[in-house]
C-alpha cells in the first residue's frame, strides 16, 4: 500500500508518547478556520442538491466518520428540516439491493478519501442516480475521483492514527452544508468561527489539569458515555477514542437507551461519562445521568451544561456555544483531551494504537 | 405505575434462578407459530402502506426493540426494496424538527407498547402525514391506540425483563411485513414456519452443552459482538442480553468497524463473539475474525457460517435457514442461552436484572 508523504513522515524518536495526537488536538482551531477558507465550495454543493431535490442525506463511512455522520442526522433535520440518516453500506455493496437513489444526496465521509467500501458505495450510489459528494481530507483520493462533488476538510496533515481534527472538521463541514441548505450559511459559519476562539481558551485549560484529571481512572476497564441528540456523535466519538488509544471498553449509548437494559451491568467501578449541552435534549440525559447515580456508578459530566448534571463525581464543562449546533465541536474536546491523559496514564501510546494504521483498508 | 395481569404474576420462590428467562427461550417456536396466525393483518397493513406510497419507513424503539429494527433496514431493503432507517426519535419529539413524513411508514416498535418516547413519536409522526403501525406484545395498549394500526406480536405474556421471544417475533414479524409488501409473504411465512421446527432441535440440543461452555466466560468483563448485514441485528441483541443478565461490557460492532479502531483495544482476556451466516456479508465477516485472532483475542464463531471462521476457539453452529433473510431467527438463540448460562455461572439472576423492570418508562 503506497503511503502518502503526510504518512510516510516520522517524528523524531525523543518526541514523549502522544505528542502528534495532543498537537492535532491543539491544532483544532486553526483547521475550523481552514475549512471556512471553502465556505463557497460548501455553498455550490448545498445550491446542486437543491436545484436537483436531492434532499434525502444518506451519509456512510467507518469510525469516527460514522460519528460525525450522527450529528448529520440532526444538523440536516434541524436545519433545512431534510431526512438524513447513516445509510448502511453493505446493503448496497455486499447484497446489491439495488435501490432507486434518485432524490437523494449521498455523503461518502473518509478522512483519507481511501476507505474501499466508502468508495464503492459512492460509486454504486452514484450510478443509481444520487447526487454524490466526497467529505475528505484528500481532495486527490480515490473517493473524490469516485464522487461528482468533492468538500475538502482541509483539516492539514493528520499523523495520530486516532482522528480529532478531521472528526471536528467533518462535523463542522455537515454543519456547514446543511445551514447552506437552509439559507443560514453565513451565520454558521460566523459560529463556527467564534467556536474556534472558544477552543483557543478551552484547550489549554482543560490541558492544564486533565493528567491530573485522568489519573484515578488508569485501572478502569469499561464506561459508558452518553449523550443525545445532536451530542450522541459526541458519545460515540468519546467512546472511539477511549477504546483507541486507552483500550478501554467505553460504549456509547443515547440517555434513553441506557435504561433499557444497559443500566443493569452498572457499578461503582463502571464509570459513565455523560455530555449535557443545553438543547432541548437535555431532560433526557439529566434523567439518564440521576439513573446512573442510582446505580451507584462513577459518574463524570462534561458539555455546557455539566452543571445541571446533579451531584457529578467529576465535572469538565465546556463554554455555550453561539447555538446548540455548534456544541459537538466543543464537547469533544474533553473527552479527547481525557483520551490523551488516560492513554498517558496507562503507559500507552495514543499517537500509534496497537493493531491500528492510519489508513483502514479493512472491507 | 398499573401493572398489567401478566406483569403482576410471580413464579413460586422455589424455581431456580432465570427459569423465566430459560422458559421464553424455549417458547420462542410457539410464538412464532403464534405469530403467523396473525399473517393476514401483516398482509393488509403491506396493501396500505403500498396504496398509499407510504414506502419509506421509520422504525422507532429502545433496545430490543431498536435492535429488531436495525433488522428492518435489510428486510425492507431487500425484499420490497424500500428504505428502512432507525429514525431518531429526539429530532420529532424534543427537537420538534416538523419534517414532512408523508410518504413514510412508521414502525413504533414496543414490547409493552408503553415505552413514552415511542408513543409521542408515533402521535407526532401521524399529525406529520406518516401511516403509523404498531408492532407490539399488547394491542390494547396506548402505542396501539396512538397508531393507525396495530401488528400483534403474540409472543405471549414475556415475564423476564430481559426480552427473548418478543425480540424474535418482532425480527419475524418486519421480514413478514416486509415481504408482503413486495408480494413473497406466503413463502417468508412458509419459511417462518420451517424455522420455527429448526428451534424446536436446536434450543435443546444447545441447553445441553451451554452451561458448560460458559464457564470459562465467568470472569470475563468485556465481550465485542461482530456482525453485519441483516446479523448486525444479532450482534446488537446479543451483546444487550449479555449487558443487561451478565452485567458484562459486550460491545456490538459491525465487522467492518472493528478495524476501524475498537481492534486497539482486544487483548487474550478480551472475547470477540462472531456471527457468520451464509449470505453475501460473510467476507467482511471473515476478514474480521482473522483480525481478532492476529490480536490474541478470543474468538467465539456461532451462526450457520461459524465453520467459515478459521481458528475459532469455540464454535456454536446453527441450522441454515431456508433464506439468508430468516438466519437471524436461529442465530440470536445461542447468545440468548449463552447469556442464560453465563449469568448462571455468576451467579446472577437473568429474570431479574438489579436496576431494571420490564417496563421501561425513562425518557
Amino acid at each position: 500500500m503506497p503511503l502518502s508523504s503526510a504518512e510516510a513522515s516520522v517524528e523524531p524518536p525523543s518526541a514523549p508518547a502522544g505528542s502528534r495526537f495532543l498537537a492535532e488536538i491543539r491544532e483544532q482551531p486553526r483547521a475550523l478556520e481552514r475549512l471556512l477558507e471553502h465556505d463557497g465550495e460548501y455553498a455550490r454543493v448545498a445550491e446542486v442538491a437543491l436545484e436537483r431535490g436531492a434532499t434525502t442525506v444518506r451519509m456512510v463511512g467507518h469510525g469516527s466518520s460514522d460519528n460525525a455522520a450522527s450529528y448529520g442526522v440532526y444538523a440536516f433535520g434541524l436545519l433545512p428540516r431534510w431526512t438524513a440518516f447513516r445509510d448502511s453500506i453493505s446493503l448496497g455493496i455486499y447484497y446489491r439491493a439495488g435501490l432507486d437513489l434518485s432524490g437523494c444526496t449521498v455523503l461518502g465521509l473518509s478522512q483519507s478519501g481511501r476507505t474501499p467500501d466508502v468508495v464503492e458505495y459512492v460509486e454504486h450510489a452514484r450510478s443509481k442516480g444520487a447526487y454524490t459528494v466526497a467529505v475528505t481530507n484528500e481532495p486527490s483520493s480515490e473517493l473524490a475521483a469516485a464522487a461528482e462533488a468533492v468538500l475538502p476538510l482541509a483539516a492539514g496533515p493528520e499523523l495520530a492514527v486516532a482522528a480529532t481534527k478531521t472528526y471536528v472538521t467533518q462535523v463542522a463541514a455537515i454543519g456547514l452544508l446543511a445551514a447552506h441548505a437552509a439559507g443560514g450559511g453565513v451565520l454558521f459559519a460566523d459560529g463556527i468561527r467564534r467556536v474556534a476562539s472558544q477552543l483557543d481558551e478551552l484547550i489549554p485549560s482543560l490541558e492544564s489539569s486533565i493528567l491530573t484529571f485522568a489519573l484515578p481512572f488508569a485501572f478502569a476497564g469499561r464506561m459508558f458515555v452518553i449523550g443525545r441528540g445532536a451530542e450522541f456523535a459526541t458519545a460515540r466519538e468519546t467512546a472511539l477514542k477511549l477504546l483507541e488509544t486507552c483500550r478501554l471498553a467505553a460504549e456509547p449509548l443515547t440517555a434513553t437507551d441506557l435504561a433499557h437494559g444497559p443500566v443493569a451491568a452498572l457499578d461503582p467501578l463502571f464509570p459513565v461519562w455523560t455530555i449535557a449541552s443545553e438543547d432541548d435534549a437535555l431532560p433526557a440525559v439529566v434523567e439518564a445521568a440521576a439513573r446512573v447515580r442510582e446505580a451507584g456508578a462513577t459518574l463524570i459530566a462534561t458539555g455546557s451544561a455539566a452543571g445541571a448534571i446533579g451531584a457529578a463525581d467529576y465535572v469538565l464543562p465546556v463554554p455555550s456555544p453561539p447555538s446548540p449546533l455548534l456544541a459537538p465541536l466543543l464537547s469533544v474536546v474533553p473527552g479527547q483531551l481525557f483520551a490523551w491523559a488516560l492513554a498517558r496514564a496507562k503507559g500507552l501510546d495514543p499517537d500509534t494504537p496497537r493493531g491500528l494504521s492510519k489508513v483502514t483498508m479493512a472491507r
